[in-house]
């Protein structure tokens, strides 16, 4: 963890900005896999890691803003348990890591809380993800809680702003990713499996301790966008969608794809449009400054695809109305990015539109546009991904030709020879600066002549 | 998953044992990791593949002896879901696969259950071992609805006797986990870190589409038994312990261990335990047979460590006596071994003693008796772990030479000079046939020189 003056502060802001009532954090338990005692790896709580930087299980903590007091609370490990997992620090020690005095037991917290809603505190609390901490939440403050905005709003504003020690501990994770990607471009053969791709790409990453930031996709059918069944062989003249990334020992995530060819090259319909996706990529990535809205970078970004496919003959009419029709949402159905920091998709738990959008603002509910994750106008200190992608979704286009959509824009009777050509991705992480932008951690093979360098184990990070 | 007809007979035969009343069964949902979408890697609960055979989330399904109706409750794809997954398969086609003919949407079990509630059937479930399962059957049947005895005992008396196409299951499973002992055989060397031999003995298993049966334990420091640190870097004259195993795509485990030398050899006194150890665990192995009990295996098992402890001047008494009192526990603080199948330790949801024990027996709360998972008479069909292990617990030892335990029988003064040896353990999984027993799966070195020979490359499974 960091030097507990980082939580001190952390936890100093938002006491600020709160100023009233009590804030209640509940750290993750352990989830049994197929019984309790056998555990998924434990992920501790990234609100907790931001404001405790304790990694174990079964902490809680509260700060009353109304008393100025924080409380963790948590169990010492009995002699008995001490036999099975040998000497371990007292949960004294651990909260004055985090620069917290006051620990209090487990049990406590509920009489803790009883006294607070005696006092007429409000309890602030974020939204539980999993079903445990549901249960517990509901004991404690009645099925009827609802977690609180000013306390969603006031971390949104913290976290969407990264320090320096949260920028260099997300480059570190982006620098085990690439290699995770190195490893891939190497294998990336005819006759391999998507599989043993897949393992070797963990292996990089587990090896130096981390872990995945999200399940990763290795598959050459890119065009199914949750494709986690690593079922294909590869085949001369496929490509190879790889999106995984690493997390830190810390719990910061890093989050690339790339589509490599399998075998020599593209073949030369796939670098048609793997051109397209660079000057995509190239171009939403050059727009990155303070001040522009990340749905301008969105819509240029199918404005480019659209000028790209027009050369290929499968759009028509003016591309930037293609654009903001979302008549391109049918080669790109997803968003050009989201916030990253210790969640992959960054609080995605407090609600995607309070963390990517305007205050107050809602989601433009069009196909294509419902999945801006980050539409928001961007800020210093902000991190998040350039993930243009460009797929032929076979049940896609029969949908949208069966209803007639966008036949201004669409060449529908040139797409019926695309429905084989699958789907690519390229996605890196980007900050923004005071005057602009600043492309995060070390160089992964990007353009075509580059994932060719890499394949052939002469690309320089 | 198996052809339709093994499903089919085990719903009848269960159904044939319950003869009335509602079972209900709730296969498991995702688990957000840091947030709800983030999903830890899906495991479908080992009851409902049991009996069903559906490895998806949000399944459920009811087995209604009174009324011999069979449900299976779930929701079809959306077309927008399609457009993410690629097509598949309808709920009535997968349950067509478990031989099911009926489905129903799963909005419909609320009702289902209340009609069955107003019928006055009894509803029997099994223990759920997950918050958000929990909330759903908190939901379903109120807070205070209790799992039925009766429905584990007779899963219980199923599950225990594996079926052929079960035996074959584990076999792979332990195929694949004898590779990832190999490929830490061959990286145990002076230099290696914990975690990147974690890492390769991973990438083994899930390049085979597998994936592990419970976190493996790899480590320097074996005496420390729940030890997933992985943190240190392995010196000649340490001893590696790998603790690992692969849980087939059909979901069956395998569970092994392994100590092995780092470097060349043993030393001379890892190399005088571990003929101990092998004495031991060939002793236990070469008892098994139908109508022992497993706590005898346990207590010849202390008996034969006694025994080689007197040898070494670190015990003294009569050893058959060391065992019968517990004094074994020191140096051996668990069970010789626990039942295997649809998990790594089988049904241990269900309650350990419901599964390992005579019906209605109790645990013999005594230190290391209480940690036997299996103490009941053996049966054709079992398939269990044997797997005796010798370790120094610093804080073990001290606690008892400080409480004055078992004076007559450890010579507290030579151990001081133990404490920095560590801990070994040897594990492999055994079936009990109608006249004996049946070494499961392929070979794994276990013999000092099996181990020597394995790490030279040259040990032929």
């Amino acid at each position: 963890m960091y030097n507990k003056e980082i939580y001190i502060a952390r936890r100093k802001a938002l006491q600020q900005t709160m100023s009233h009532g009590l804030l209640l954090f509940l750290g993750n338990g352990n989830v049994g896999f197929n019984y309790a005692d056998n555990e998924y790896k434990f992920r501790q709580d990234s609100t907790f890691l931001y404001l405790f930087g304790l990694d174990m299980p079964g902490l809680a903590a509260v700060i009353d803003c109304d008393n100025n007091r924080t409380v963790i609370f948590g169990d010492e490990l009995t002699l008995d348990d001490i036999v099975w997992t040998g000497p371990m620090p007292t949960l004294a020690e651990r909260a004055a890591d985090a620069g917290v005095t006051e620990t209090l037991p487990s049990a406590l917290l509920f009489k803790h809380i009883e006294n607070a809603k005696a006092d007429k505190q409000k309890v602030h609390f974020v939204p539980p993800y999993r079903g445990d901490r549901q249960l517990l939440f509901d004991e404690l403050l009645g099925k009827n809680a609802q977690p609180s905005l000013d306390l969603i709003n006031a971390l949104v504003d913290m976290r969407n702003h990264k320090g320096p020690e949260e920028i260099a501990e997300i480059e570190k994770a982006i620098g085990i990713s690439v290699d995770m990607h190195l490893k891939a471009l190497e294998l990336a053969q005819p006759g391999r499996t998507e599989k043993e791709i897949m393992a070797a790409v963990m292996e990089v990453c587990l090896r130096e301790g981390y872990y995945y930031s999200f399940p990763a996709i290795c598959t050459t059918h890119g065009e199914t966008l949750h494709n986690h069944g690593y079922i294909h062989t590869l085949r001369e003249g496929d490509m190879l969608l790889l999106d995984a990334g690493a997390e830190t020992d810390m719990h910061y995530a890093g989050d690339l794809t790339t589509t490599m060819p399998v075998g020599s090259d593209f073949t030369s319909r796939q670098r048609e449009v793997y051109e397209v996706l660079m000057n995509t990529y190239h171009t939403a990535h050059n727009m990155l400054k303070p001040g522009i809205t990340y749905r301008e970078c969105h819509v240029k970004a199918w404005t480019t695809i659209a000028e790209g496919l027009q050369q290929l003959g499968l759009m028509k009419g003016n591309p930037t109305e293609a654009a903001e029709a979302g008549a391109v949402a049918l080669f790109m159905p997803h968003g050009l990015g989201h916030m990253m920091g210790l969640d992959v998709h960054d609080m995605e738990n407090y609600g995607e539109v309070h963390v990517g959008y305007p205050r107050g603002a809602q989601k433009d509910p069009r196909f294509g546009f419902k999945s801006l994750r980050l539409a928001r106008k961007l800020e210093p200190g902000f991190v998040f991904t350039v993930e243009p992608g460009i797929y032929f979704i076979p049940e896609l286009i029969d949908q949208w030709r069966a209803a007639g959509k966008f036949t201004d824009f669409i060449c529908y009777e040139r797409l019926d020879a695309w429905k084989d050509f699958g789907g690519m991705r390229n996605e890196e992480n980007w900050l923004i600066t005071p005057d602009g932008h600043r492309h995060l951690g070390k160089a992964k093979p990007v353009d075509a002549d580059q994932l060719l360098a890499a394949k052939a184990g002469k690309f320089e990070c």
